[in-house]
């Protein structure tokens, strides 16, 4: 692969990251790459003017996206990113991230090093999750979802107010699973295994993992516990019970939210898109997670025993 | 205690439990004792017309409450009689509950055998948990509370949208214990440790025991974990960040809500109220606890080892 | 696959067990299938003569062995007939078991239908778990194992002595994963996450998961979380300190047993054999996950919310 | 309380730590104190010799003693001081402890503000543990112990070897709590509940509590909760089954051990004696526990979402 045209992505709201975006430009361009778009003109917010960025990026096709932020910012760039096939980059502004591994002070050195071919690629998969009607007639049809997104974390469905709990089955690959009660449930990815569901008490899952993971958040039936099935599975939940108007919701990375009503289903597989990762070649997906979960600093966290 | 005036509670929209309390209430009338208000002229609903029943129960005075339903009917049923100091009795008609102790096949057994002063008596305490502004003047003030509510299971703070995680910083007595990003935290008493605290993986508190328990719910630092207080602390909870408007909310014992602004801070405490249940004397708290856990039944649970 | 020879295997300790399988013997040979060993003249035991056993089904080759028994007979038959590639099917005895899915009571019925080809085969695969010195230069090999054993559900490195935790050092295809203070760790495969690996919380693999969880046994610092691994990954696990003689041990489903001194390694991958089930076509795994873990009954099992 | 006679104690294997006891001794000495006994002939070791420094501190009888080194040798400490009545002051040679409060690079300083009188004292109750005999007529019986042992921290009931599991039945205050399998259960004070329970899945109990926490390790039921109860109960373990020969063991605060047969039961509950802490003015327990805990630091350790 080689790079001729660059795209960055950052946070316009943040004058560091502005800045950093300004100059991390001029060093590309005076290196002789195309970058687009003029980020001290323009620069990118990824928040806002999502529709419009997508629409450049798709149309100007870079090599190549660097964005500079944490994990937050790589997870709304992926959904840029990810339906165009173009390749990301993070540069992590604050504290190690998870999908952003460039930390600030080594930035130049590892995005010379990558230009130059010094890089390894990953391959993310993403989540479609598609909200259907309760029609028996078509439990399975692509055809019938009132509303879809896709997720490089995870798909969530859950309580609407927050304080009671909703009732809900889940299937996968057509087979009845259970019937919980719970606050919700949590469908991650590998990505993902690292975010919401390891809060929800869900395991790692190492990105290499070609699986999902199913949490239930705060179950009424201390037996319901995390179930990790293959990446290729199809996963079904079916609302059942609320006590609120609407039942219960379903959020997508929590960027985007719809309402779910009794009876509805949300079915949730694998989406044709993947997330392209850059790596400098010394990546190390355990020294990020020791890093994140500060593993051998805490060797003195409880107590003498 | 002597019984003499005896009031009847459960749901009136279950035509079942219509019938069980205007059967009850023949029985006991033919007993001699006063039975208020005629439950097959009035069925009370606890859920509906809380209002009334409570100004009917608070002038009447009864000796004794019998409450036909479940734990919920009775929770409901603790929110009205706890601040006039009345004693409850649970009949359960669906399966055994934490609180609604008597089964019904040998509910009218149970009962002559209360009436007869054949019981224990068992006081529940209850929260009390205050909303108040920012001002710093006023951090432990009880004048300046804009809405406060009695809970006997849980005050939950949480979040509003279900999606994103609220940050808070929560003191015990005084002293700042930490800062915490979450779905949200369980302040419960012993009673309320078996509900919602236990589904966020707190632990068990026997119901003498004189100790609330705060449960964060899916931390986003794993070492954040369930701590056991003083039954007579009062613990504070200030909302600091939020993703939403409102920022988040609070409940008392999922049947009371509040929105939350962020710099507001939630005071719970021991109420000056307490719940008094009545029990038959061969009531075994650990016997409920069994049979709700199905301890013993699940010895197989998990598989060979 | 046609079935002309049939082994029998169970324990005959058990009276019923040795009765069951002499009927069962009688039966199949009624219908012009060889049975071997004759049940009723040397009823097998799996847990002594395992040597004998194999030897004999070695050379004689079923087509078929059937167990009666529980889970726990299924794995001890697993461990002789992996290694041939025998096909297993299990009676259940008692309740109903992970591995050993034909109710006691359907048994006749089950069992011709299998041999009247009308079933389903699933792999489980197993783990090879070998003891290795503490030099350098054979990180890696396999030639300097001092001892390896297999295993259907987990290979367990843990305390000797119960009450002091190990120090270890975990890696995963090469790199280093992390140290770890507690009292073991857990390396299950699909088929032992329900076992072992759920009690030490570790999540539930479906088994068609190419897959390994590495569950750390009461850890010392509370953010070191069960972690999903590639099936085809290598796992090693280096004691780097204990506070006993020896330091601590290994266990292969906790049917073998080795000391382990310090500095010793134990690599961990999937073992070149796999155990062959054979189910009814109606076989569910959910079903028996929801039965084992009694889902949908346990929906009241914590309190009123 | 004035100080006049004072006690050193820490672990003299430790080279660095007998050099500041023997210039912690001649500051003491420089201010008019006795100190006893002078730890630069005879430094203390807290491992060995246990018995003949109790002998010698219960003779002397220091109005306080000193400990230089970390949680572990306050653990040892209390248990020589506790029956004496003792109060202790810990110096932190490491990370900042539970109990060992005062860091090493303030000590002089604290030191010398607790010798002004400016401290608070601190109770810290300790758990009696002992095992009986099987015989029914004896169940509540003090006078049947084979043995006798106390723990600041926790009695631990557990497999002996460590690859199976166990069967008790546990019971509080004489009533039937539930049947158990599991490797083990621990039963701690509010001390240790940040010790080895906090990573069996306890809670964290406050120390002003009166309270125990009963903790399974390992449970094969997934229900099978850790259970706080008062601090005046009487927690009574009976080891019905085991795999291996003796059945299982008992330990207290891990550093004495004895077999458990089947059939013998543990009798725990609160010893007679308490811990006598000291501490400086400014110490905060909930300061020591975000420390040890991290908490504020690892807002970041799960990833975005």
């Amino acid at each position: 692969m080689q790079f001729k045209t660059i795209g960055l992505l950052g946070r316009d709201a943040d004058n560091k990251v502005a800045a950093m975006l300004a100059e991390l430009g001029a060093r590309l361009r005076a290196l002789g790459l195309d970058v687009l778009p003029a980020p001290e003109a323009t620069p990118l917010s990824v928040r806002t003017e999502a529709d419009r960025i997508e629409t450049e990026l798709a149309r100007a096709r870079p090599d190549l996206v660097i964005v500079v932020g944490g994990d937050g910012t790589m997870l709304a760039a992926a959904h840029l990113l990810a339906p165009h096939d173009i390749p990301l980059l993070g540069v992590n502004v604050g504290r190690l991230g998870f999908l952003a591994d460039i930390a600030l002070d080594a930035m130049h050195e590892e995005i010379a090093a990558v230009l130059a071919g010094r890089f390894t690629e990953e391959r993310r998969f993403m989540l479609h999750g598609a909200i259907e009607g309760s029609g028996e007639g078509n439990a399975r049809g692509d055809g019938n979802a009132r509303y879809a997104g896709i997720a490089l974390n995870d798909v969530v469905v859950q309580k609407a107010e927050s304080g009671r709990m909703i009732e809900f089955e889940t299937r996968v690959d057509g087979s009845f699973v259970g019937t919980h009660r719970a606050d919700g449930v949590i469908i991650a990815t590998p990505t993902g295994s690292t975010a919401y569901a390891l809060s929800g008490g869900g395991p790692i899952l190492h990105p290499a993992l070609d699986a999902m993971v199913i949490v239930p958040i705060c179950p009424h039936t201390l037996s319901d516990r995390p179930i990790v099935v293959q990446g290729g599975s199809t996963v079904e939940v079916v609302l059942t019970h609320g006590y609120s108007e609407p039942a219960g919701q379903v959020s997508w990375d929590s960027q985007q939210w719809q309402a779910l009503d009794r009876g509805e289903r949300v079915v949730i597989r694998r989406d044709v898109h993947a997330v392209r990762l850059l790596h400098p070649l010394d990546h190390d997906y355990y020294t990020t997670l020791r890093t994140k979960l500060r593993w051998g600093h805490g060797r003195e966290e409880s107590g003498e025993r």
